[in-house]
Order: C-alpha cells, then sequence, then structure tokens
C-alpha cells in the first residue's frame, strides 16, 4: 500500500517528526515528574491526550508507584570553583533519580559516584537509580582522564517524595470496541531515537486516525517504561479483554533496518500482518521472535496478559553503539527514517483495518467474469479475483489469502472491493 | 510398480495413444457441435461412453450452456480469387465460435479480424470466441506480411445457433461406490498434446479398467473444458459426495518432465499417491502447488466442491511454446512420452486402488517371523514386513507406511500380501 | 549438568565399568544357561538384583520360552589330533545353541557348519542358531585357509533340555509409581560393547540412584536380547502402563560418537531430554528416527505397546567392523568412553528426574526482581529468571523452557530454584 501513497507525503511526515523530536529533546524526562508533565502538554497541542496522574504508594501488581523526582539543577565543581559537569549543559549528567546531595568531597570519593563509557571517550551514558537511593553523575571519559587531584564541590538540586507517575492516553473509538494498543514510552530525557522516535510516529498517527473512519478502537499510551505500563495494566483489566492488536514504537528513526519483534503469541494477526507489510515493502528488516527482555512488550506479553503485542523499531537497543548515550541524539535520528517509519506503520494498520474475512457467494465452480467484464486479463487483476473467490470459504482473512497466494495486500483488497461491487463476494458477519 | 511391468507393453501402449491422437486430430471440435459428437463416437468404439446431450440456454450455476456453433467452411481470397487462407487446410485458421460471414473488405478493415505469432512466424495460432459475438482468422505471421492492399472476400460458413453441449462419460462401477475421477478436456481441435494427450491416455486407461478387478467406481469424463466441467457438476451434485479421489489429464504427451499440480486441499490422498510414485519413479518431475488458474480442476476444486481433483500433465500449459498454436501437432507429441504418462497413470491408480490400513493381529512385541520361513534375510524383504507390522496400528495406510519407512509402495504391498498370508494382518474394515 | 562434576569422578566412572567389563569378559553367556546365571550373580555383588527363572515352554505372546542351553567344552581335532579350535580359548569359537555333536568327518563336510570373516581374516566371528536345531564353528579366516583336507574329529559337549530362561530385575521405588525403564541384554558371550558396556553402564547407574533421592520409580532389566524383552513384557502387562520414559543401553564403549535412536513416539519426553542434553554436552552425536530393526526397543516399541523407549549407543551396532566379532574385546572398549556415556546417562536421568511444570504466581507483568535482589546482571542469569517466569503458565515444563529459550536445562533448573525459594514460582500438581 506504501507505494500508492505519493513519496512527498512521507518526506512531509518524516520532517515533521524529525522537528517534533527536536522540540521535545531538551526537556528532562524521568518515569516521574514535571519534565513528562510538559512532554505530554506539548503533545496536547497536536492530539488530545489524557492526563492521568496516579498517586506515589499506590499498590500495581508486584510494584509500588514511586516517589516522584524533579530536579532543579546539579554540578560538579573543581577546587577554583570551575564547573567540570553542567547539568544545564545536558540533561544526562545527572544519574537519573538521584537524590539531593552537596557536598565536598576528595576525587577519589567523587570516582564512585561517577559513570562514563571507555569504548566511546566522547560521549556521556545515560544512567538511573529509580528503586536504590543513591546519586551520581555521566560524563565522557575525556573529561573524567582531565579531573585532577583534590576536592571536588558536588551539588544536586533534586528532591523525591509523594507525588504522582503521569502518564497520557488517548483512546480514538471505532465502529468495534476491539482495540489496536499502541505504545510507547516517555521516560527518557534528551535521547533521540530511544524514545523521541516512538513519541514522534505515535502523535502522527493519532493525528491521521482522528480523522479516519475507524474500524477499530485505537488505544495510544505515552507512558514511562516499564512501571508505566504495569500501572497501566494495574488500572484497566477490564480494557485489557478488548485488546486484539498491538505495537510497543520506539527506536523508529535511526538509519538501520526495520526489526519487528514477535508477540509472545509469536502468530498473532498482528505477528502475520506486519510480517506480509515487511516481505512486500522492499526494505530490508529482520523478524525476531519473542523473547522476555525489552521494552514494554515485556509487561504486555507477561503469562497473565499474553496479549498480541509486538515491537516496531529499527535497529533493536543495545545493537548500536549510541545506545543510552549522548550520542542519541538530533545527530543521529533522520527525517528519511522517520517517514518510512511512519508509512510502513501506516501500512500496517491499514492491514489490519482491512484484514476481514469474505465469503464467496458463487462458490459453486467459477462465476463466470466474463459477463461481468471481469476477465479481460489474466495476467494483471484477473489472477487475484480468482484466488480471493477460490479462497474465501469463510475460514480465511484477506490476509491469509495474500499470503496463500504470494500476492501483495493490496492487490488482494483490490480484488475484494471489485467482488463484493459485483455481489459476488460478502463479508462474514462477526461471530456473536 | 512400473519396473515390474516389461518396457514393450509401456512401448506398446505410447503406440496406441499416439495412434489415437492421429484419427482424432483433423477433427475441428470446439465446445459444442458436430466435431465433438465425431469425437466421442470414434472412442466409442474402444470403450462404452455414454453421450449426453445438454440444451443450449441451460443455466448450469452461473453460466448458460451456449448456442451450439458448427462449421463447414471458411477461406479468405484475395482480389485475384486466390485462397490465402483456408479452413480446409487447417481447422486453425478460424476463430473457434465466429459467426458467419461473407464480405468484401480492404486489407485495413481485414488486419482487425486477423491474429498471428509474432515470436514464432511459421505457426498459426489457437483463438477462441466462445462469448463474444465476432469472427476471425488465424495465419502465420509470414502469411500475414505477404498480404497486399486490395479488397479480400471473407466468407465463413458456420452456425450459431439452439443445439446442444455434448460430452462423453464412462462409469466402471467398483466394489466401492466410492469413485475415482479421471477427466479431459475435448474442446480444442487440432491440437495433439492440448487436448488429445489426455483423451488417448483417459481412453487406454479406461480399456485397462474395464477387464480388471476394481475397489473404487470410475468415473471417466469427455468434456469440453470449463463449460463442460461447470456443466457435468451442475446436473451431478449428488455423485460429487461420492468422489475420493481424482485427476485432470492433460498434456501428456510432450518430451518434458512430469508435473502434478496438487488439489486444493493440499494433502489429500491422490496427492501423497502421485508424489510417493514420482519420488520412486526416476523420472524427472515437480510438483505444483494448488492455483486458481488452469484446466478443469478449477471447477472441480471451487470452493464449494474442494474435490481432491489434482491435475497430472508434463511441461504445463503456457510453458512450451508450441501451447495452443498449430505446432502442437503430431511431431510434437511423442510415443515414448505417451508410453511412459500412461505407465505412470496405472501405477497411482494401483495404489490409489491398493492403499487401504491393515491391523498388526500380532501387536504385543514382533511375531516371531523366523518360525513362519520368513526372516530369512534382513537386508531383503523383511525390513518392510518389520516397518507394515510395527506401523499397522490402524492409523496409517500402506502409502504412510512407505512414506514413513522411504520403501517403495511395491515393497510395503509385497510385505503386506505376506502378512496376510500369514495372518498376521488383516484389513481394516472401513468405517460404517 | 555433566560440566559441574568433577572430571574425575567421570574417568573414576570409566575405569570402574572397565574393570566390570573384564571380570563378565570370559563368561559364556547365550539367551539362557548358566552363563546368564553367573553373569547376573556377579551382578549382585554391587546391586540387589532379582533373578528371575522362566521355564521353557512357557508362551510369551507369539513366542515360546526355547529349551535351556549349556556347554562344558567344544574343539576340532585334526587327524594328528591337533586341537584346530578349541572353544577353551575364545567361547565364541561354538556357534551359539549349538545342538552336541561328536563326529569324524572330512574337511569338505565339515566346512558346511564353519563361519569366519573374509574382510577380516584374523577375526572370529560371533553366531547363534537359537531357532533351529544345528551346530556350527567360528574360526577366523586365517585359520580356515590353513587346514588341510583329511577326516577331523568334531566334538561339542552340550546340551538343550527343558530349564530356563534367566533374568534379572532390579526395581528402585520412588515417590511417584511411573517408572523409568533402564533395559540392558545379557546374551552375547565374550563381546565388550555389545553386550557388557551396556550392562556396566546400567549396573553403575542402578549403584548411583540406590542412594539418590528418587522422583520416579527405577526398573532395570538384564534380560537377554528380544526372546528376554518378550518374556518381561508378556509377564509384566500391568506395569507397562507405568512407564513413562525408558533407554536400551548398549554399545557404549566404543570410541565413537554418542547414537541416540528416538522412540516410535518420535517426540516423547524420554526424546526431547536426550536431544537436549546431547545439543548442550559439547559431544559430537547423531540424533536417528526410530526403525523396526535393532535391539530391545523393537519389543518396547511394537505397537501394542509403543512404550516411550529410545535407545541409547555410541557407534550404531553394524557400522563398526569389529561388531559381532572376536575383534570387541578389551582393547575396543575405553575407559574413557565408558565414563562420558555413563556421565551423559546420569544427565538425561537428572532431566528427567527435575523436569517438572511450574506456575508463576505473580503471572501479571513481571515480578519486581530489583527488590528482592535477583536483577543485578541482565547478562548473566537474570534472563533466565525472565524465561522461566514469561514461560511457567502451566503448559510448559522446564525442558520447553530450555529448548524455547535455547538455555541449557541447568540455567533454567537454576532459575527455577531461585524464584520457587522466592515465592514467585510453584510447581503443579500433577493431574489427579
Amino acid at each position: 500500500m506504501t507505494e500508492n501513497r505519493p513519496h512527498s507525503d512521507r518526506q512531509e511526515k518524516g520532517r515533521d517528526a524529525y522537528r517534533m523530536i527536536a522540540d521535545l529533546y531538551p526537556l528532562c524526562r524521568s518515569i516521574t515528574g514535571n519534565g513528562v508533565r510538559q512532554t505530554l502538554r506539548l503533545l496536547q497541542a497536536r492530539i488530545p491526550l489524557e492526563i492521568h496522574e496516579v498517586p506515589s504508594g499506590t499498590q500495581v501488581f508486584d510494584w509500588v508507584v514511586p516517589r516522584e523526582w524533579n530536579i532543579r539543577d546539579a554540578y560538579v565543581k573543581d577546587s577554583w570553583g570551575q564547573k567540570v559537569i553542567d547539568f544545564q549543559k545536558c540533561n544526562l549528567h545527572v544519574v537519573s533519580y538521584s537524590v539531593p546531595v552537596h557536598r565536598k568531597m576528595p576525587l577519589v570519593e567523587l570516582k564512585n559516584h561517577l559513570h562514563s563509557m571507555v569504548d566511546h571517550p566522547d560521549w556521556v551514558p545515560y544512567k538511573t537509580t529509580y528503586y536504590k537511593e543513591t546519586w551520581g553523575f555521566c560524563l565522557s571519559q575525556t573529561v573524567l582522564g582531565q579531573l585532577t587531584d583534590g576536592d571536588y564541590e558536588v551539588f544536586i538540586d533534586s528532591e523525591l517524595q509523594a507525588g504522582h507517575l503521569t502518564y497520557g492516553e488517548l483512546v480514538l473509538p471505532g465502529r468495534s470496541s476491539e482495540e489496536v494498543l499502541l505504545s510507547c514510552h516517555i521516560c527518557h530525557p534528551s535521547l533521540c531515537n530511544d524514545n523521541l522516535s516512538g513519541v514522534a510516529i505515535a502523535t502522527l498517527l493519532a493525528e491521521r486516525l482522528m480523522t479516519a473512519p475507524r474500524h477499530y478502537t485505537y488505544r495510544f499510551l505515552f507512558i514511562p517504561g516499564t512501571i508505566g505500563a504495569i500501572t497501566w495494566l494495574a488500572r484497566n483489566r477490564g480494557t485489557v479483554g478488548r485488546i486484539r492488536h498491538g505495537l510497543v514504537l520506539t527506536g523508529l528513526g535511526d538509519p538501520g533496518p526495520i526489526t519487528y519483534k514477535k508477540s509472545r503469541i509469536g502468530n498473532a494477526p498482528i505477528d502475520s500482518s506486519v510480517a506480509h507489510m515487511l516481505s512486500h515493502s522492499g526494505l530490508p528488516h529482520r523478524i525476531l521472535e519473542f523473547s522476555p527482555y525489552g521494552y514494554d512488550e515485556r509487561q504486555y506479553c507477561s503469562p497473565g496478559f499474553n496479549l498480541p503485542v509486538g515491537r516496531l523499531s529499527r535497529t533493536p537497543f543495545g545493537e548500536y553503539p549510541e545506545y543510552h548515550s549522548s550520542a542519541d541524539n538530533l545527530d543521529f535520528v533522520q527525517p528519511t527514517a522517520l517517514g518510512e517509519s511512519f508509512e510502513l506503520l501506516r501500512g500496517i494498520i491499514k492491514t489490519l483495518e482491512m484484514n476481514r474475512t469474505y465469503l464467496n457467494l458463487s462458490p459453486y465452480c467459477e462465476p463466470q467474469l466474463g459477463k461481468r467484464g471481469l476477465y479481460e486479463s489474466i495476467e494483471g487483476d484477473a489472477m487475484a479475483l480468482l484466488w480471493v473467490l477460490n479462497l474465501s470459504d469463510g475460514s480465511r482473512s484477506l490476509l491469509d489469502i495474500a499470503e496463500r497466494s504470494g500476492l501483495s495486500f493490496s492487490s488482494v483488497l483490490g480484488a475484494k472491493d471489485v467482488l463484493v461491487k459485483n455481489k459476488l463476494l460478502q463479508e462474514m458477519e462477526p461471530l456473536p
């Protein structure tokens, strides 16, 4: 389906996503706090997100919503009063969820709280300490190497106290109460591919679907990773049973090949839909089996839920060196890649929307296509007509037919339209 | 099984099929008309075909039996009165189902009604216009190029009027009312591989089965393509449920490798029987998945019927350049290929006939083969004995055992005979 | 699991098995008789085997327990009175179950009763004549070639009369009445790999299990091949239904790669357990599909029983030239190979013992591993924790989880222990 959409639209969407990432980049997000709220408010300018606040201390399955963390400033000064590390220059410099501190200490003691990347001496790593009360700074190996012995002033002006976990949710009702879940995480500070690319692509898709006719109900979640997904699942157990398809969106802006990680179910319709779209996309891609490590698919695919939720990315986390470092910046993500990711996602959603099961109303022998003017060229679409007629026995969806015939879903869809118009095909009533 | 039959018998059958093709070659067949009747009458000299006549206008599912077409003569004369195209020389010259015409017209107008083959300038193509009232001539590209400007006399002495669709049917009752369907088409004029090879092989098989003991009931259909199969199915809905196995026979005389196209079911016993025979035949061959285009398997395998009917051919239609042209003639088909096709078909039929399920009557431990003199050589047939005993638990047919063990069906059959004779094996009663 | 056990233990077990083989080697065993009794009495010094005596003439399914065969002496003397063949030097010299004979005959007549190996002129073959009353001698091709014309005195001091078939059985009760069957044959005379290696390894395993906690009940059979297995099955039809896993042990002392032959079921837990252990063992190995020829798996896997019994060997019988000859001697089997085989078998048994199904007690989202101190290193065992939690939904055993995750069974077992200790996992109650 991507082939029918003008190339310029894809480029436009890629540039739009990139601008959104650039706007969100400076904010200091974490799993709670004002950085998350600012992020969600910026998104509300485009899509009518509902913002939920869940109090610290709320029990969510085996977990407890943590205290809220906020930070105003942080630095390390050397004995001459020079800032050798400055949070204002890069919010990755402070380990996320660091407790407040204001002390002097010798370099030898300070080093216990410093994190750098030996293999990439100019990059600043991204570290967190959500569930262990401590503090720390991240810096480049180069700067670390230049620190001389002596006393340093350490200052982190943060607070960690009862507050809320904040997340955004948007529900776009469809004709059916069955749902498609689209989930992205909003807990990382100045990191572009992980997680702003997912946030931007999800926002663009929501915008598009807001004005489109919808078979399914679409539910978008903009949540902090892990604790956010767990919190949402704990508060929405009644909703979970309506989820028919789902995707975790992350890492969609780097130039690497598309990577789809299957749901735990492994052969859910979302898995076959994405696999079909990818195999007909012409894009280099990989399909990975489910494994229990990764992003929020870990929670959606935990055995008690076992939801049909896969993960759509480009290069998987951990396979690109920029991952969780200051190099995951505005130079790393690319409008072209973002546009391509968006187009693919749109095609997947269209496949889900359109993939229904039809019945051949003339199942005994072939209907006479010629008298209806449908048989002009057997090389062209007539093969799609024959395949759809032959396999529409109520046991196969249009996607099943595309897979069996080797045709693209869009060819099968075109044939379906022609046959329905000619009263040779009828959509099956869903089971009550 | 082919290996046990004398080579000379295969040669003899090949020559016999070839002579039959030569006799039928000159007749001008179409989907209706006297050419079909003459063809069936010639076959009646060998097998007691019943000839059915179905009136024009009869509704058969989504189709209507067309008017009957007959032709006496046709030509195109140039302005000097010379016949440049002459139906009497080759019946492919007239587009089948051409309406009568007798006019003079300039070359420029005539050319709208002329068909030739650019890639094969000396061959005359085969064209039809069953469901569109028009007329036309087919000729070689060479002759077409020699036509000079001027007026031409066009004459087609045909008639298209209410009559009948004619087909032949032969039922050979077996011990069981379950049926094997063998179908070939008789609607093509002077074309040897497509369709006379199928007609000849089917006739030879019918002849052979007439005098053989039969487990199954055999039903041979000699029908016009598409409309004939549809007509037969519409008139025999009660019979259809008894068809357990079936083959469409066509294109069995060219020198290419055997090609089997599976039934829509894909793993019906006919599919595994043919695959087994081919893999043990030593013949080069291909097995194709079902697709909804082709010969009359399109109708038998339409979703409302979904019969276990595959297609047996050598080179598939459209993959040999002689297809649907005057080059599909008596030089193209070969007695050797015909004999080989017949032998293969005979082996398939024998497999179907013999493939039943047996029960090991001594299923607890091995029976003592030695005391029955059955254990002479473990390298030889004793392995077949052991396999048949081990797997005859009521869930596997002899063919299943052959496939699982890697032995040929004939080895398994031989072991079955020995074990039945020694009261170690018994045929399972079919389910009531 | 093999990796955790000290290498020295494996070596010790290998040497112990080798000494046991050396002790048993001189005895002249057959399918009945005093050689079998002596063998079993020697084993009783280590394990409390129960010895069963089944009278000749007892009907066992399609077979009858044969007369008992015993032999005191045998030789062939040339016309100078020199012993050219002497049973006292090698008990393979007499065809097992030879009837008594004491005659003079010319070489030409004697040769009808002589067996040698053309391809291995210095080896003495092993032959039997259990069910055909005759007699014979086996000798090397070299000695045979040196025999000159003249009369020879032939003497076999054997008896074949009503007696018993003797076998040994050891049952080690476990917490469960479900059984693991371990079967080896004891009917071959001075042959080391076939069958003494199996006898020795089975004895060592029984010794080990005698003092270990046991989930399953273990049943060891030391039986004559074929007729012994048939006799045991005929006398123990009530027991058979409790056998959950089983192995035939034979050919475990040669230096070739491990070969596992699957049960007839093909995907029984014993099949997947052995396959998993082998794939994680680092040992060269092969896995063969079931076939109905071989050792006593033929009887256990006959269709009436269809027990989950595979066969564990190194080089399969018939694929090593020493098979059934005097070269299958104390030089052919090796302590190292025996030790390795024992260790592998011990690992398989441990897998069977430990392979149960658990339930994640916190199945909704991941439990918070961090607060339990279980999340230190995601690269290490935390992946095993995540896999066990994610897949312990009651439908998968620990072995299934190991196979799905690609982890070793021992990693999965370690994770299970940690999770059970942390009350995150609980063993499923077996179905009543």
